[in-house]
Protein backbone atom coordinates (compact mmCIF):
# COMPACT_ATOMS: atom_id res chain seq x y z
CA UNK A 1 0.00 0.00 0.00
CA UNK A 2 1.45 3.28 -1.12
CA UNK A 3 1.75 5.89 2.02
CA UNK A 4 2.49 9.32 1.42
CA UNK A 5 4.56 11.02 4.43
CA UNK A 6 4.95 14.81 4.93
CA UNK A 7 6.01 16.68 7.77
CA UNK A 8 4.85 19.57 8.45
CA UNK A 9 6.03 22.88 10.34
CA UNK A 10 2.92 24.70 12.57
CA UNK A 11 3.12 28.06 11.41
CA UNK A 12 2.00 31.45 13.77
CA UNK A 13 -1.13 31.54 11.06
CA UNK A 14 -2.13 27.94 11.45
CA UNK A 15 -3.14 28.68 14.98
CA UNK A 16 -6.33 30.02 16.74
CA UNK A 17 -6.69 32.29 19.80
CA UNK A 18 -6.58 29.64 22.36
CA UNK A 19 -2.58 29.44 20.51
CA UNK A 20 -3.21 25.79 18.91
CA UNK A 21 -4.23 24.84 15.48
CA UNK A 22 -7.71 26.41 14.15
CA UNK A 23 -9.23 22.75 13.37
CA UNK A 24 -10.10 23.79 9.82
CA UNK A 25 -6.64 24.10 9.09
CA UNK A 26 -6.43 19.99 9.07
CA UNK A 27 -8.37 19.60 6.45
CA UNK A 28 -6.46 22.19 4.22
CA UNK A 29 -3.05 19.90 5.16
CA UNK A 30 -5.06 16.67 4.86
CA UNK A 31 -6.64 18.04 1.36
CA UNK A 32 -2.71 18.72 -0.03
CA UNK A 33 -1.43 15.23 1.70
CA UNK A 34 -4.15 13.69 -0.93
CA UNK A 35 -2.50 15.62 -3.47
CA UNK A 36 0.98 14.67 -2.88
CA UNK A 37 -0.24 10.91 -2.46
CA UNK A 38 -1.65 10.64 -5.98
CA UNK A 39 1.71 12.54 -7.49
CA UNK A 40 3.63 10.11 -5.82
CA UNK A 41 1.70 7.19 -7.53
CA UNK A 42 2.50 9.11 -10.73
CA UNK A 43 -0.97 10.99 -11.13
CA UNK A 44 -0.50 14.30 -10.29
CA UNK A 45 -3.87 16.14 -10.25
CA UNK A 46 -3.06 18.48 -13.36
CA UNK A 47 -2.47 15.69 -15.65
CA UNK A 48 -4.56 13.22 -14.04
CA UNK A 49 -7.77 15.29 -15.09
CA UNK A 50 -6.36 15.82 -18.51
CA UNK A 51 -5.57 11.77 -18.83
CA UNK A 52 -9.05 10.42 -17.69
CA UNK A 53 -11.25 13.39 -18.35
CA UNK A 54 -12.22 14.42 -15.11
CA UNK A 55 -13.68 17.44 -12.93
CA UNK A 56 -11.34 16.14 -10.21
CA UNK A 57 -12.16 14.08 -6.67
CA UNK A 58 -14.46 16.42 -4.78
CA UNK A 59 -14.80 15.29 -1.06
CA UNK A 60 -17.75 14.06 -0.39
CA UNK A 61 -17.90 13.44 3.18
CA UNK A 62 -15.05 13.43 5.82
CA UNK A 63 -14.56 12.30 9.53
CA UNK A 64 -12.29 13.74 11.44
CA UNK A 65 -10.65 12.97 14.92
CA UNK A 66 -8.64 15.31 16.98
CA UNK A 67 -6.61 13.76 19.87
CA UNK A 68 -3.82 16.10 20.80
CA UNK A 69 -3.44 19.68 20.05
CA UNK A 70 -0.50 21.30 18.19
CA UNK A 71 0.58 24.77 18.57
CA UNK A 72 3.02 27.12 16.50
CA UNK A 73 6.74 25.67 16.35
CA UNK A 74 5.60 22.26 16.17
CA UNK A 75 6.43 19.70 13.78
CA UNK A 76 4.37 17.08 12.88
CA UNK A 77 4.10 14.19 10.17
CA UNK A 78 0.76 13.44 8.06
CA UNK A 79 0.28 9.80 6.49
CA UNK A 80 -1.63 9.31 3.90
CA UNK A 81 -2.97 6.10 2.52
CA UNK A 82 -5.62 5.09 0.28
CA UNK A 83 -8.43 3.05 2.71
CA UNK A 84 -10.63 1.68 0.69
CA UNK A 85 -11.39 1.53 -2.89
CA UNK A 86 -15.52 1.68 -4.41
CA UNK A 87 -16.83 1.67 -7.93
CA UNK A 88 -16.39 5.42 -8.44
CA UNK A 89 -15.32 6.71 -4.75
CA UNK A 90 -12.42 6.17 -2.53
CA UNK A 91 -11.36 6.97 0.84
CA UNK A 92 -7.89 8.15 2.12
CA UNK A 93 -7.31 7.90 5.84
CA UNK A 94 -4.34 10.57 7.48
CA UNK A 95 -3.07 9.97 10.36
CA UNK A 96 -1.41 12.98 11.67
CA UNK A 97 1.78 12.31 14.03
CA UNK A 98 3.29 14.40 16.78
CA UNK A 99 6.72 11.99 17.52
CA UNK A 100 4.81 8.71 18.37
CA UNK A 101 1.87 9.77 19.32
CA UNK A 102 -1.53 9.99 16.99
CA UNK A 103 -2.61 13.87 17.36
CA UNK A 104 -5.38 13.20 14.68
CA UNK A 105 -6.97 10.95 12.03
CA UNK A 106 -8.83 12.26 9.16
CA UNK A 107 -10.99 10.21 6.52
CA UNK A 108 -11.76 11.83 3.80
CA UNK A 109 -13.96 10.12 1.00
CA UNK A 110 -13.95 11.44 -2.32
CA UNK A 111 -15.94 10.69 -5.41
CA UNK A 112 -14.05 10.20 -9.41
CA UNK A 113 -16.06 12.92 -11.32
CA UNK A 114 -16.60 14.36 -14.76
CA UNK A 115 -18.27 17.50 -15.52
CA UNK A 116 -21.93 17.33 -17.21
CA UNK A 117 -22.26 20.97 -18.57
CA UNK A 118 -19.98 23.79 -17.76
CA UNK A 119 -21.78 24.74 -14.79
CA UNK A 120 -19.26 24.76 -11.95
CA UNK A 121 -21.34 22.95 -9.31
CA UNK A 122 -22.51 19.88 -11.52
CA UNK A 123 -20.90 16.57 -11.55
CA UNK A 124 -21.67 12.73 -12.09
CA UNK A 125 -19.39 10.19 -10.40
CA UNK A 126 -17.55 7.93 -13.19
CA UNK A 127 -15.68 4.49 -12.72
CA UNK A 128 -11.98 4.62 -11.51
CA UNK A 129 -9.93 3.02 -14.09
CA UNK A 130 -8.55 0.20 -12.75
CA UNK A 131 -4.97 0.88 -13.93
CA UNK A 132 -5.72 4.12 -11.52
CA UNK A 133 -6.36 1.73 -8.85
CA UNK A 134 -3.48 -0.30 -9.49
CA UNK A 135 -1.23 2.71 -8.54
CA UNK A 136 -1.71 3.14 -4.77
CA UNK A 137 -0.82 -0.78 -4.19
CA UNK A 138 1.91 -1.94 -6.34
CA UNK A 139 5.01 0.46 -5.47
CA UNK A 140 7.31 -0.14 -2.59
CA UNK A 141 6.64 2.48 0.74
CA UNK A 142 8.45 5.47 -0.55
CA UNK A 143 9.03 8.50 1.77
CA UNK B 1 -34.52 23.86 20.98
CA UNK B 2 -32.73 27.23 20.19
CA UNK B 3 -31.19 27.09 16.45
CA UNK B 4 -29.29 29.57 14.76
CA UNK B 5 -29.67 30.72 11.40
CA UNK B 6 -27.22 32.31 9.57
CA UNK B 7 -27.41 33.08 6.19
CA UNK B 8 -23.54 33.41 4.53
CA UNK B 9 -22.67 35.00 1.07
CA UNK B 10 -20.18 32.44 -0.71
CA UNK B 11 -17.23 34.98 -1.78
CA UNK B 12 -14.67 34.23 -4.50
CA UNK B 13 -12.14 33.59 -1.92
CA UNK B 14 -13.97 30.75 -0.44
CA UNK B 15 -13.87 28.99 -3.87
CA UNK B 16 -11.16 26.79 -5.24
CA UNK B 17 -10.02 25.97 -9.01
CA UNK B 18 -13.19 23.87 -9.63
CA UNK B 19 -14.85 26.95 -8.63
CA UNK B 20 -16.64 25.17 -6.20
CA UNK B 21 -16.19 26.24 -2.07
CA UNK B 22 -13.21 24.55 -0.84
CA UNK B 23 -14.54 22.04 1.79
CA UNK B 24 -12.22 23.24 4.76
CA UNK B 25 -14.23 26.81 4.56
CA UNK B 26 -17.40 24.63 5.77
CA UNK B 27 -15.43 24.15 9.15
CA UNK B 28 -14.65 28.00 9.37
CA UNK B 29 -18.31 28.73 8.29
CA UNK B 30 -19.50 26.12 10.90
CA UNK B 31 -17.39 26.78 13.88
CA UNK B 32 -18.57 30.76 13.78
CA UNK B 33 -22.39 29.52 13.50
CA UNK B 34 -21.74 27.65 16.46
CA UNK B 35 -20.46 30.27 18.12
CA UNK B 36 -23.15 32.60 16.67
CA UNK B 37 -25.37 29.68 18.55
CA UNK B 38 -24.02 30.18 21.51
CA UNK B 39 -24.17 34.15 21.17
CA UNK B 40 -27.99 33.41 20.92
CA UNK B 41 -27.82 31.38 23.90
CA UNK B 42 -26.53 34.68 26.03
CA UNK B 43 -23.39 32.90 25.98
CA UNK B 44 -21.38 34.85 23.73
CA UNK B 45 -17.76 33.34 24.13
CA UNK B 46 -15.34 35.56 25.64
CA UNK B 47 -17.30 36.40 28.32
CA UNK B 48 -18.61 32.98 28.89
CA UNK B 49 -14.96 31.71 28.84
CA UNK B 50 -14.07 34.42 31.87
CA UNK B 51 -17.29 33.57 33.59
CA UNK B 52 -17.10 29.90 33.80
CA UNK B 53 -13.40 29.42 33.86
CA UNK B 54 -12.88 27.49 30.90
CA UNK B 55 -10.05 27.64 28.33
CA UNK B 56 -12.94 27.31 25.42
CA UNK B 57 -14.93 24.70 23.61
CA UNK B 58 -12.59 22.94 21.26
CA UNK B 59 -14.01 20.62 18.43
CA UNK B 60 -12.19 16.66 19.23
CA UNK B 61 -14.52 15.15 16.48
CA UNK B 62 -16.47 16.30 13.11
CA UNK B 63 -18.35 14.30 10.32
CA UNK B 64 -19.80 15.81 7.68
CA UNK B 65 -21.42 15.08 4.14
CA UNK B 66 -21.34 17.70 1.35
CA UNK B 67 -24.21 16.86 -1.26
CA UNK B 68 -24.58 20.01 -3.37
CA UNK B 69 -21.75 21.99 -4.07
CA UNK B 70 -21.96 25.84 -3.70
CA UNK B 71 -20.32 28.45 -5.96
CA UNK B 72 -18.96 32.39 -5.66
CA UNK B 73 -22.46 34.49 -5.40
CA UNK B 74 -24.54 31.70 -4.24
CA UNK B 75 -26.51 32.51 -0.55
CA UNK B 76 -26.92 29.42 1.74
CA UNK B 77 -28.34 29.32 5.41
CA UNK B 78 -26.88 27.87 7.80
CA UNK B 79 -29.35 26.00 10.50
CA UNK B 80 -27.39 25.76 13.90
CA UNK B 81 -28.51 23.40 16.79
CA UNK B 82 -27.36 21.40 19.91
CA UNK B 83 -27.85 17.97 18.82
CA UNK B 84 -26.64 16.17 21.74
CA UNK B 85 -25.36 16.92 25.16
CA UNK B 86 -22.81 14.55 27.51
CA UNK B 87 -21.63 15.53 30.71
CA UNK B 88 -18.32 17.47 29.04
CA UNK B 89 -19.36 17.32 26.00
CA UNK B 90 -21.92 18.45 23.41
CA UNK B 91 -22.43 18.20 19.89
CA UNK B 92 -23.51 20.53 17.19
CA UNK B 93 -25.17 19.63 14.10
CA UNK B 94 -25.45 22.15 11.51
CA UNK B 95 -27.44 22.15 8.11
CA UNK B 96 -26.33 23.90 5.02
CA UNK B 97 -28.95 25.00 3.33
CA UNK B 98 -29.47 25.89 -0.77
CA UNK B 99 -32.92 26.93 -1.05
CA UNK B 100 -34.76 24.13 -0.17
CA UNK B 101 -32.48 21.85 -0.50
CA UNK B 102 -29.84 20.22 1.91
CA UNK B 103 -26.17 21.36 1.12
CA UNK B 104 -24.24 20.10 3.28
CA UNK B 105 -24.07 18.92 6.88
CA UNK B 106 -21.64 19.09 9.65
CA UNK B 107 -22.00 17.33 13.29
CA UNK B 108 -18.82 19.46 15.79
CA UNK B 109 -18.59 17.36 19.19
CA UNK B 110 -17.21 19.50 21.15
CA UNK B 111 -15.51 19.78 24.69
CA UNK B 112 -16.04 22.09 27.51
CA UNK B 113 -12.11 22.46 29.00
CA UNK B 114 -10.21 24.25 31.46
CA UNK B 115 -6.06 24.82 30.97
CA UNK B 116 -4.41 22.76 33.42
CA UNK B 117 -1.20 24.87 33.14
CA UNK B 118 0.07 28.14 30.67
CA UNK B 119 0.88 25.04 28.25
CA UNK B 120 -1.83 25.82 25.59
CA UNK B 121 -2.19 22.34 24.27
CA UNK B 122 -2.66 20.88 27.70
CA UNK B 123 -6.64 20.42 28.22
CA UNK B 124 -8.59 18.54 31.41
CA UNK B 125 -12.76 17.93 30.36
CA UNK B 126 -14.99 19.87 33.11
CA UNK B 127 -18.45 19.07 33.75
CA UNK B 128 -21.19 21.72 31.28
CA UNK B 129 -23.12 22.86 34.23
CA UNK B 130 -26.19 22.62 34.12
CA UNK B 131 -27.53 26.30 33.19
CA UNK B 132 -25.67 26.52 30.43
CA UNK B 133 -27.52 23.09 28.71
CA UNK B 134 -30.63 25.06 29.88
CA UNK B 135 -30.04 27.89 27.92
CA UNK B 136 -30.48 25.92 24.22
CA UNK B 137 -33.41 24.53 25.28
CA UNK B 138 -35.83 27.18 26.94
CA UNK B 139 -35.80 29.83 24.56
CA UNK B 140 -38.29 30.20 21.76
CA UNK B 141 -37.08 29.51 18.10
CA UNK B 142 -35.35 32.83 17.18
CA UNK B 143 -33.94 33.82 13.90
CA UNK C 1 -18.75 58.24 -5.91
CA UNK C 2 -20.55 54.46 -5.41
CA UNK C 3 -19.52 53.56 -1.67
CA UNK C 4 -19.98 49.66 -0.52
CA UNK C 5 -20.69 49.91 3.07
CA UNK C 6 -20.42 46.28 4.46
CA UNK C 7 -20.33 45.42 8.48
CA UNK C 8 -18.17 42.87 9.13
CA UNK C 9 -18.33 40.90 13.00
CA UNK C 10 -15.29 39.31 13.50
CA UNK C 11 -14.90 35.50 14.16
CA UNK C 12 -12.84 33.44 16.21
CA UNK C 13 -11.15 31.67 13.13
CA UNK C 14 -10.21 35.87 11.86
CA UNK C 15 -8.22 35.61 14.89
CA UNK C 16 -4.13 34.61 15.86
CA UNK C 17 -2.50 33.46 18.54
CA UNK C 18 -2.10 36.73 20.05
CA UNK C 19 -5.73 37.59 19.61
CA UNK C 20 -6.15 40.24 16.75
CA UNK C 21 -7.37 39.16 13.16
CA UNK C 22 -4.21 37.90 11.42
CA UNK C 23 -3.65 40.41 9.04
CA UNK C 24 -3.86 38.27 5.66
CA UNK C 25 -7.57 38.15 6.07
CA UNK C 26 -7.74 41.82 5.58
CA UNK C 27 -7.20 41.28 2.40
CA UNK C 28 -9.90 38.24 2.39
CA UNK C 29 -11.99 40.95 3.37
CA UNK C 30 -11.66 43.66 0.99
CA UNK C 31 -11.41 41.37 -1.97
CA UNK C 32 -15.31 40.52 -0.96
CA UNK C 33 -15.91 44.07 -0.21
CA UNK C 34 -14.32 45.00 -3.99
CA UNK C 35 -16.82 42.40 -5.74
CA UNK C 36 -20.00 43.74 -2.90
CA UNK C 37 -18.77 47.45 -4.72
CA UNK C 38 -18.99 46.03 -8.41
CA UNK C 39 -22.15 44.08 -7.61
CA UNK C 40 -23.79 47.69 -6.14
CA UNK C 41 -22.43 48.48 -9.24
CA UNK C 42 -24.92 46.34 -11.15
CA UNK C 43 -21.61 44.20 -12.29
CA UNK C 44 -22.01 41.38 -10.48
CA UNK C 45 -18.13 39.31 -10.99
CA UNK C 46 -19.31 35.92 -12.68
CA UNK C 47 -21.66 38.11 -15.24
CA UNK C 48 -19.00 40.94 -15.68
CA UNK C 49 -16.97 38.79 -16.79
CA UNK C 50 -18.96 37.22 -19.51
CA UNK C 51 -20.35 40.13 -20.60
CA UNK C 52 -17.18 41.65 -21.22
CA UNK C 53 -15.22 38.88 -22.10
CA UNK C 54 -12.74 39.35 -19.17
CA UNK C 55 -11.04 36.61 -17.01
CA UNK C 56 -11.29 39.25 -14.23
CA UNK C 57 -9.73 41.74 -12.41
CA UNK C 58 -7.12 40.30 -10.49
CA UNK C 59 -4.94 42.49 -7.79
CA UNK C 60 -1.37 43.32 -9.25
CA UNK C 61 -0.56 45.49 -6.32
CA UNK C 62 -1.53 46.08 -2.69
CA UNK C 63 -0.42 48.83 0.31
CA UNK C 64 -2.24 48.45 3.77
CA UNK C 65 -1.73 50.36 6.57
CA UNK C 66 -2.94 48.58 10.49
CA UNK C 67 -3.80 51.04 13.07
CA UNK C 68 -5.60 49.34 15.64
CA UNK C 69 -5.98 45.79 15.99
CA UNK C 70 -9.15 44.16 15.84
CA UNK C 71 -10.69 40.77 18.50
CA UNK C 72 -13.02 38.11 17.88
CA UNK C 73 -16.44 39.79 18.79
CA UNK C 74 -15.59 43.54 17.29
CA UNK C 75 -18.13 44.44 14.58
CA UNK C 76 -16.15 46.76 11.93
CA UNK C 77 -17.29 48.37 8.92
CA UNK C 78 -15.45 48.50 5.85
CA UNK C 79 -16.05 51.52 3.63
CA UNK C 80 -14.95 50.88 -0.33
CA UNK C 81 -14.78 52.96 -3.34
CA UNK C 82 -12.78 53.08 -6.32
CA UNK C 83 -10.21 55.61 -5.84
CA UNK C 84 -8.53 56.30 -9.42
CA UNK C 85 -9.23 54.70 -12.83
CA UNK C 86 -6.73 54.08 -15.25
CA UNK C 87 -7.16 53.24 -18.76
CA UNK C 88 -6.45 49.56 -18.11
CA UNK C 89 -6.57 49.69 -14.50
CA UNK C 90 -7.75 50.69 -11.34
CA UNK C 91 -7.88 51.28 -7.52
CA UNK C 92 -9.84 50.84 -4.61
CA UNK C 93 -9.48 52.24 -0.94
CA UNK C 94 -11.04 50.44 1.89
CA UNK C 95 -11.08 52.53 5.07
CA UNK C 96 -12.00 49.99 7.74
CA UNK C 97 -14.15 51.71 10.88
CA UNK C 98 -13.96 50.68 14.50
CA UNK C 99 -16.95 52.79 15.73
CA UNK C 100 -15.37 56.27 14.94
CA UNK C 101 -12.04 55.09 14.53
CA UNK C 102 -10.05 54.34 11.24
CA UNK C 103 -8.33 50.76 11.75
CA UNK C 104 -7.21 50.18 8.60
CA UNK C 105 -6.69 50.85 5.46
CA UNK C 106 -5.80 49.46 2.17
CA UNK C 107 -5.47 50.06 -1.25
CA UNK C 108 -6.00 47.57 -4.06
CA UNK C 109 -4.27 47.84 -7.62
CA UNK C 110 -6.15 46.08 -9.99
CA UNK C 111 -6.49 45.11 -13.63
CA UNK C 112 -9.17 44.28 -16.05
CA UNK C 113 -7.60 41.26 -18.09
CA UNK C 114 -8.50 38.72 -20.29
CA UNK C 115 -7.19 35.48 -20.82
CA UNK C 116 -4.35 35.09 -23.99
CA UNK C 117 -4.80 31.28 -24.07
CA UNK C 118 -6.13 28.33 -21.61
CA UNK C 119 -3.02 28.98 -19.74
CA UNK C 120 -4.94 30.41 -16.07
CA UNK C 121 -1.40 32.25 -15.37
CA UNK C 122 -1.40 34.39 -18.68
CA UNK C 123 -2.98 37.41 -18.86
CA UNK C 124 -3.23 40.73 -20.90
CA UNK C 125 -4.50 43.88 -19.80
CA UNK C 126 -7.30 45.68 -21.99
CA UNK C 127 -8.80 49.04 -21.67
CA UNK C 128 -11.81 49.21 -19.10
CA UNK C 129 -14.83 50.11 -21.28
CA UNK C 130 -16.70 53.54 -19.72
CA UNK C 131 -19.51 52.36 -18.97
CA UNK C 132 -18.36 50.61 -16.55
CA UNK C 133 -16.38 53.60 -15.07
CA UNK C 134 -19.81 55.25 -15.40
CA UNK C 135 -21.68 52.91 -13.15
CA UNK C 136 -19.46 53.84 -10.44
CA UNK C 137 -19.97 57.90 -10.41
CA UNK C 138 -23.67 58.62 -11.17
CA UNK C 139 -25.43 56.30 -8.44
CA UNK C 140 -26.30 58.12 -5.00
CA UNK C 141 -24.73 56.36 -2.31
CA UNK C 142 -25.81 53.75 -1.33
CA UNK C 143 -25.87 51.65 2.24
CA UNK D 1 22.99 40.24 6.12
CA UNK D 2 21.19 37.28 6.64
CA UNK D 3 18.23 35.78 3.84
CA UNK D 4 16.18 33.22 4.89
CA UNK D 5 15.14 31.19 1.74
CA UNK D 6 12.30 28.89 1.92
CA UNK D 7 10.69 26.90 -1.06
CA UNK D 8 7.27 26.74 -1.61
CA UNK D 9 4.83 24.26 -3.51
CA UNK D 10 1.44 25.64 -4.34
CA UNK D 11 -0.85 23.96 -3.34
CA UNK D 12 -4.93 23.49 -4.84
CA UNK D 13 -6.11 25.07 -1.60
CA UNK D 14 -4.03 27.97 -2.44
CA UNK D 15 -5.73 28.69 -5.41
CA UNK D 16 -9.17 30.76 -6.58
CA UNK D 17 -11.69 29.78 -8.97
CA UNK D 18 -9.25 32.34 -11.75
CA UNK D 19 -6.71 28.88 -11.20
CA UNK D 20 -4.10 31.16 -9.61
CA UNK D 21 -2.49 31.46 -5.91
CA UNK D 22 -5.49 34.23 -4.25
CA UNK D 23 -3.38 37.02 -3.32
CA UNK D 24 -4.48 36.97 0.44
CA UNK D 25 -2.32 33.57 0.70
CA UNK D 26 1.10 35.59 -0.68
CA UNK D 27 0.60 37.42 3.09
CA UNK D 28 0.42 34.71 4.81
CA UNK D 29 3.49 32.65 3.15
CA UNK D 30 5.61 35.72 4.24
CA UNK D 31 4.08 35.95 7.17
CA UNK D 32 5.74 32.46 8.21
CA UNK D 33 8.98 33.75 6.20
CA UNK D 34 9.48 36.71 8.54
CA UNK D 35 8.84 33.91 11.26
CA UNK D 36 11.50 31.42 9.97
CA UNK D 37 13.77 34.34 9.07
CA UNK D 38 13.82 34.65 12.91
CA UNK D 39 14.22 31.35 13.43
CA UNK D 40 17.73 31.31 11.20
CA UNK D 41 18.78 34.14 13.47
CA UNK D 42 18.56 32.06 16.49
CA UNK D 43 15.26 33.99 17.67
CA UNK D 44 12.32 31.35 17.27
CA UNK D 45 9.52 32.97 17.89
CA UNK D 46 7.63 31.76 20.80
CA UNK D 47 11.11 31.80 22.60
CA UNK D 48 11.94 35.22 21.47
CA UNK D 49 8.92 36.97 23.27
CA UNK D 50 10.05 35.45 26.60
CA UNK D 51 13.24 36.52 26.32
CA UNK D 52 12.61 40.28 25.49
CA UNK D 53 9.14 40.51 27.42
CA UNK D 54 6.97 41.12 24.22
CA UNK D 55 4.14 40.50 22.77
CA UNK D 56 5.14 39.89 19.60
CA UNK D 57 6.20 41.61 16.33
CA UNK D 58 2.96 42.37 14.27
CA UNK D 59 2.51 44.13 11.00
CA UNK D 60 1.80 47.67 10.44
CA UNK D 61 2.57 48.12 7.24
CA UNK D 62 2.66 46.08 3.85
CA UNK D 63 3.13 46.15 0.09
CA UNK D 64 3.25 44.16 -2.39
CA UNK D 65 3.71 43.66 -5.96
CA UNK D 66 2.16 40.51 -7.98
CA UNK D 67 4.25 40.42 -11.45
CA UNK D 68 3.25 37.05 -12.40
CA UNK D 69 1.16 34.09 -11.20
CA UNK D 70 1.55 30.95 -9.73
CA UNK D 71 -1.03 27.77 -9.85
CA UNK D 72 -1.51 24.49 -8.27
CA UNK D 73 1.70 22.35 -8.51
CA UNK D 74 4.29 25.44 -9.30
CA UNK D 75 7.12 25.90 -7.06
CA UNK D 76 8.39 29.26 -5.91
CA UNK D 77 11.01 30.15 -3.39
CA UNK D 78 10.60 33.18 -1.37
CA UNK D 79 14.04 34.81 -0.19
CA UNK D 80 13.29 36.98 3.12
CA UNK D 81 15.49 39.87 4.79
CA UNK D 82 15.11 42.89 7.13
CA UNK D 83 15.65 45.49 4.70
CA UNK D 84 15.59 48.37 7.34
CA UNK D 85 16.30 49.14 10.77
CA UNK D 86 14.10 51.57 12.94
CA UNK D 87 14.42 52.01 16.68
CA UNK D 88 11.30 49.84 17.33
CA UNK D 89 10.23 49.14 13.80
CA UNK D 90 11.99 46.63 11.08
CA UNK D 91 11.20 46.26 7.49
CA UNK D 92 11.69 42.68 5.85
CA UNK D 93 11.74 42.04 2.25
CA UNK D 94 10.28 39.44 0.71
CA UNK D 95 10.90 38.20 -3.19
CA UNK D 96 9.15 35.51 -4.74
CA UNK D 97 10.95 33.58 -7.65
CA UNK D 98 9.87 31.17 -9.85
CA UNK D 99 12.78 29.87 -11.24
CA UNK D 100 14.95 32.82 -11.83
CA UNK D 101 11.92 35.76 -12.59
CA UNK D 102 10.60 37.81 -9.80
CA UNK D 103 6.83 36.87 -9.53
CA UNK D 104 6.29 38.97 -6.37
CA UNK D 105 7.78 41.51 -4.18
CA UNK D 106 5.97 42.22 -0.30
CA UNK D 107 7.49 44.36 1.87
CA UNK D 108 6.32 44.16 5.61
CA UNK D 109 6.88 46.76 8.76
CA UNK D 110 6.15 45.13 11.52
CA UNK D 111 7.17 46.44 15.39
CA UNK D 112 8.54 45.10 18.12
CA UNK D 113 5.85 45.87 20.70
CA UNK D 114 4.82 44.71 24.69
CA UNK D 115 1.38 44.40 25.98
CA UNK D 116 -0.02 47.68 28.14
CA UNK D 117 -2.32 45.27 29.79
CA UNK D 118 -3.98 42.08 29.19
CA UNK D 119 -6.63 43.65 26.25
CA UNK D 120 -4.94 41.89 23.23
CA UNK D 121 -5.82 44.96 21.17
CA UNK D 122 -3.94 47.58 23.04
CA UNK D 123 -0.27 47.58 22.07
CA UNK D 124 3.24 49.84 22.99
CA UNK D 125 6.26 49.95 20.73
CA UNK D 126 9.92 49.33 22.55
CA UNK D 127 13.09 49.77 21.21
CA UNK D 128 14.67 46.99 19.51
CA UNK D 129 17.54 45.76 21.23
CA UNK D 130 20.92 46.01 19.09
CA UNK D 131 21.77 42.41 20.21
CA UNK D 132 18.33 41.00 18.38
CA UNK D 133 19.69 43.51 15.13
CA UNK D 134 23.23 41.94 15.30
CA UNK D 135 21.58 38.59 14.50
CA UNK D 136 20.64 39.80 10.77
CA UNK D 137 23.80 41.09 9.94
CA UNK D 138 26.93 38.98 11.40
CA UNK D 139 25.79 35.79 9.91
CA UNK D 140 27.04 34.09 6.94
CA UNK D 141 24.07 33.50 4.01
CA UNK D 142 22.47 30.28 4.52
CA UNK D 143 20.19 28.13 2.65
Amino acid sequence: MLINKRELHIEFGDCDPGGIVYFPRYFEFVDACTNALFELAGLPQPRMQKMYGIAGIPVVEVRAQFFVPSQFGDRVVVESAVADWGRSSFSVRHRVLKSDTLAAELIEKRVWVMRVSDDPVRFKAKSIPWEVKGKFSDLPEKK
